[in-house]
């Protein structure tokens, strides 16, 4: 029609080809949504395993995504640096991880935990963020930023709400004490006030959750002979068997990347 | 920590300030969902009802939307031109059009046809997409282009389904008894061989779906008197009642929008 | 060739269709170059003439320039809102405008300052950018904002030359002097101290230079009998004449807008 | 002042970090300008000289570029990957690239063909693009692409105006005869008609000039025991002396970058 000039208006961005693409999912508003559905406090078990069951879904769903790291309200997921869905168009990667991961989400908010109805005037929903990385040690460092972040916000919330919960502190009491406080002061709050071993807390806390696409027959040894992008690209292409594994380990040593090389193919 | 140095690969792009912007949200792979869920053809009611609920309720969330226009499996949105949700940041504006609208359109379509209950495998999804317009003509057109789409579609669409379900046909002998034909044959087609008179149809679907934040006591013959973008804004400043209304009625000509000048403001 | 997929990196951006663009270039290191060459000061006569001539003769190579503003180093230009130079692709404007500017300045300095030949180590060049407008009300504040900028900048300089040169103080001494005055104390320095009364300053140095395409036979007063853009086009379609004159006026006020709607089209 | 808001309408577009940026300039309209200043066909040795030296002054004033590769009317720069020249601001990078060419050539120019003195209505002007490249092997890539380019190119215009000026033919009948010939079809001409040996052409004309900042001190041998990009960096902080070396040599075959593992770091 004579109207359709205005399609000229429409603006296109094309992420950097063979650069690796991390897509990064986060909750909106999920400080009021976490207090609506009365969430546990700093962790909410179920909540987690629903973020969770999305996260991996979305694995199922998208063969391009080789890993995903998430904890609280997030989760990033690392596609293949040679990935060409949707021609690396950035609006179509990230609206429709947003729109997927609320789908997920929703879907299986509802199965798992029936207790608690989604309200209408707040419904789970999530904004997305591409961002490229050239190189193997960007991404790695990318992951282990998230890592950390998680560490140090676990810790945190882990102390807070035991001032709060367990020492009948306010709010605003707690949050005075822990100004200024290092690591190693909220270990011993933890330990000497409240008889708790920040070690012995669970995994998924403290470390987060990640998925990937384990390659199982991959043959590390022969790739370390001949640790090139070449040779890794050969051994990938005999590698049949893959299965998509949950840990909730350590990803800022360099081991985890290592016995891995595939992931930053 | 060390590692936040890879925040600074995170790009933004904020949408040009005072002009308007446009969201369209468009249902991912919906010639399948339409199958997968048996929607009536050419158009399912109860579908239409819950896309046309879900785009109502982006309104009642957002009020710096003031329009939105759609049909089969899409919705456009027009936000104000001085809007400045999110500061106009692009990422941020269509990861939240597109998480929302998914959330609202699983929440009603459970809500309305609990018949058919959702898939994990295949759950509503949609991509969204900005566009901004400089001026309000532009934005008239672009609504013009979805309405002569919308139109286009549906009388293929409604000969099609008759020559298939009433006429008996394979989808290939419609397709090809389609080819070559103007608007004048498809509606000869319907009527004669279906009894079908094109303007006895539904407007919803001959014409999509209209929502404005209608202002109620606008004074347009005090504007008309003088028709300026100042004069405009300083009539609204005293303009209070609002309410979200629905239409089926033409875009094109240019009687809808004279009458709501601050559609356009 | 094998290695032609290279290209597939490049990246385009090109500019909203329909709105005004404005280029600004901008003398790299011209604090240094006027040094260098021995500017007068504040105001270098022929040095403002080679610039002056420079950005002429780009509204003589391109049609679509409209307007030209400059003062000090720098020059922004107005291309028709209608403009398809390039096709509208940023980088091939902003680098032509880059290069063609500084191909200019370079060649009307040989040939107008002969005395001082330039040196390979210090060759006059001009960063450009563009920016895009949606409106005509933003166009006419970008250019006054240039203007004010111009003033508050030339009122300063004037000021501070004239405490160093004439009244004998250090940089710094003068430096110290203005800090925390307003336009009113350096006018009555200029009076009282130096006898220099700023309204007789020449128009050049307090309002800069401003090139326009004068459609001297074009009907302001038909126009003003319906003041619209479709009539403006329409009018604009039997002007014929049109000359590029120079001027070193206020475009602050309305009036210089309102007598030349055509500017704006 | 209140017209400074229009500030908010400039954007701006970061290079992504740690990654290659090649910068390429190139002639604007170089075929009429070659005929106008009557180049010798098909190549210019005068005018291949200007531009040589125009892009080695490029490199003597930007320490950050560390390879350039010319021929024709163009020139390609490589920055380093850690490059933050102008914070990699791409409008100031490919602006003032293309700012900076056309004064050095406009400059060497005047200085060396004092015969043919430049016009105001056609001197040198340059674009410039940034290609942005995530690894070593697409930069090579890079380059290697532009090289094949300049010797499919000089071929062709070898023979075309061996053709013409030597064989006689109209510069119609020469293409006509070129349509469909292979390389070898092309280098049989050029010896059986005219007796030239392509290979005895000047390297300059085949292989196109290459400029690269030579660490003449490098410990190649010392790299090849452990050839990390962890190992480069350490070495590269003990080499001092560096020189602007220009070849016209192969640029296809790994060798000449094995030889040179900096330039890629
Ligand atoms: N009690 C509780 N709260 C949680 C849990 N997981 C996440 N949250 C809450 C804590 C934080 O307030 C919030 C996540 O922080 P964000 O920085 O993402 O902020 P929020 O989502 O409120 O705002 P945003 O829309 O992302 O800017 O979610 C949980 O397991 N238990
Ligand atoms: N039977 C039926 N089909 C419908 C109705 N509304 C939409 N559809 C189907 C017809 C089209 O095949 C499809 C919408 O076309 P699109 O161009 O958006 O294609 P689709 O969503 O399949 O692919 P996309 O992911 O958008 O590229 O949805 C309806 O009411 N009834
Ligand atoms: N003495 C004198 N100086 C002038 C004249 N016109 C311009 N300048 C100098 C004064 C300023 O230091 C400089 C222009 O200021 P800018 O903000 O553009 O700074 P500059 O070009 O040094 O740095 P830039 O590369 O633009 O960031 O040029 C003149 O007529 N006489
Ligand atoms: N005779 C002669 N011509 C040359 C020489 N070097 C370059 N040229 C001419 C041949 C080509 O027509 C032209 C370069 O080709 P381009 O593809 O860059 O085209 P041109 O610059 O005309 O257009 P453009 O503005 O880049 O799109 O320059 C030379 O040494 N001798
Ligand atoms: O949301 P925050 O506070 O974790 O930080 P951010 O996500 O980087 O901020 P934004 O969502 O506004 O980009
Ligand atoms: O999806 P289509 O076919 O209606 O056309 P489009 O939406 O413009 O295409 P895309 O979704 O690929 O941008
Ligand atoms: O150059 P300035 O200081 O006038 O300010 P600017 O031009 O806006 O800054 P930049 O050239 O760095 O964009
Ligand atoms: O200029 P050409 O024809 O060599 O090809 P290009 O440079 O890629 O085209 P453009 O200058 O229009 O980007
Ligand atoms: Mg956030
Ligand atoms: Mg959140
Ligand atoms: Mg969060
Ligand atoms: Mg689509
Ligand atoms: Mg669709
Ligand atoms: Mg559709
Ligand atoms: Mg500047
Ligand atoms: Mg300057
Ligand atoms: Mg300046
Ligand atoms: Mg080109
Ligand atoms: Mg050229
Ligand atoms: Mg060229």
């Amino acid at each position: 029609s004579r109207y359709e000039y205005v399609r000229s208006f429409e603006r296109e961005n094309i992420l950097l080809p063979q650069s690796h693409i991390v897509i990064r999912v986060d909750g909106r508003g999920f400080h009021k949504f976490s207090d609506h559905y009365d969430f546990e406090k700093p962790n909410d078990e179920k909540a987690l395993q629903v973020i969770n069951e999305a996260a991996k879904q979305m694995m199922v769903t998208m063969p391009d995504i080789i890993m995903a790291y998430g904890d609280s309200d997030e989760y990033s997921f690392l596609l293949r640096k040679d990935c060409d869905l949707f021609e690396r168009r950035e609006f179509k990667l990230i609206t429709t991880f947003a729109s997927a991961f609320s789908a997920y989400y929703q879907h299986f908010w509802t199965k798992w935990i029936p207790g608690k109805p989604l309200d209408l005037e707040r419904l789970p929903m999530f904004d997305a963020r591409a961002v490229v990385y050239p190189n193997a040690e960007n991404v790695m460092d990318y992951f282990r930023w998230r890592q950390v972040d998680c560490h140090i916000n676990n810790l945190y919330n882990t102390t807070f709400w035991s001032l709060v919960l367990k020492g009948g502190m306010t709010t605003n009491e707690a949050e005075n004490r822990l100004i200024g406080t290092l690591s190693a002061d909220k270990n011993e709050i933890l330990f000497k006030d409240f008889g708790i071993n920040y070690n012995n807390i669970h995994d998924m806390y403290k470390k987060g959750t990640i998925y990937i696409r384990e390659y199982t027959d991959f043959p590390l040894s022969k790739y370390l002979e001949d640790p090139t992008e070449a040779h890794l690209k050969r051994l990938m292409k005999r590698v049949k068997k893959s299965t998509i594994e949950q840990y909730h380990c350590d990803i800022i040593k360099d081991s985890f990347w290592t016995q891995r090389p595939y992931l930053l193919l």
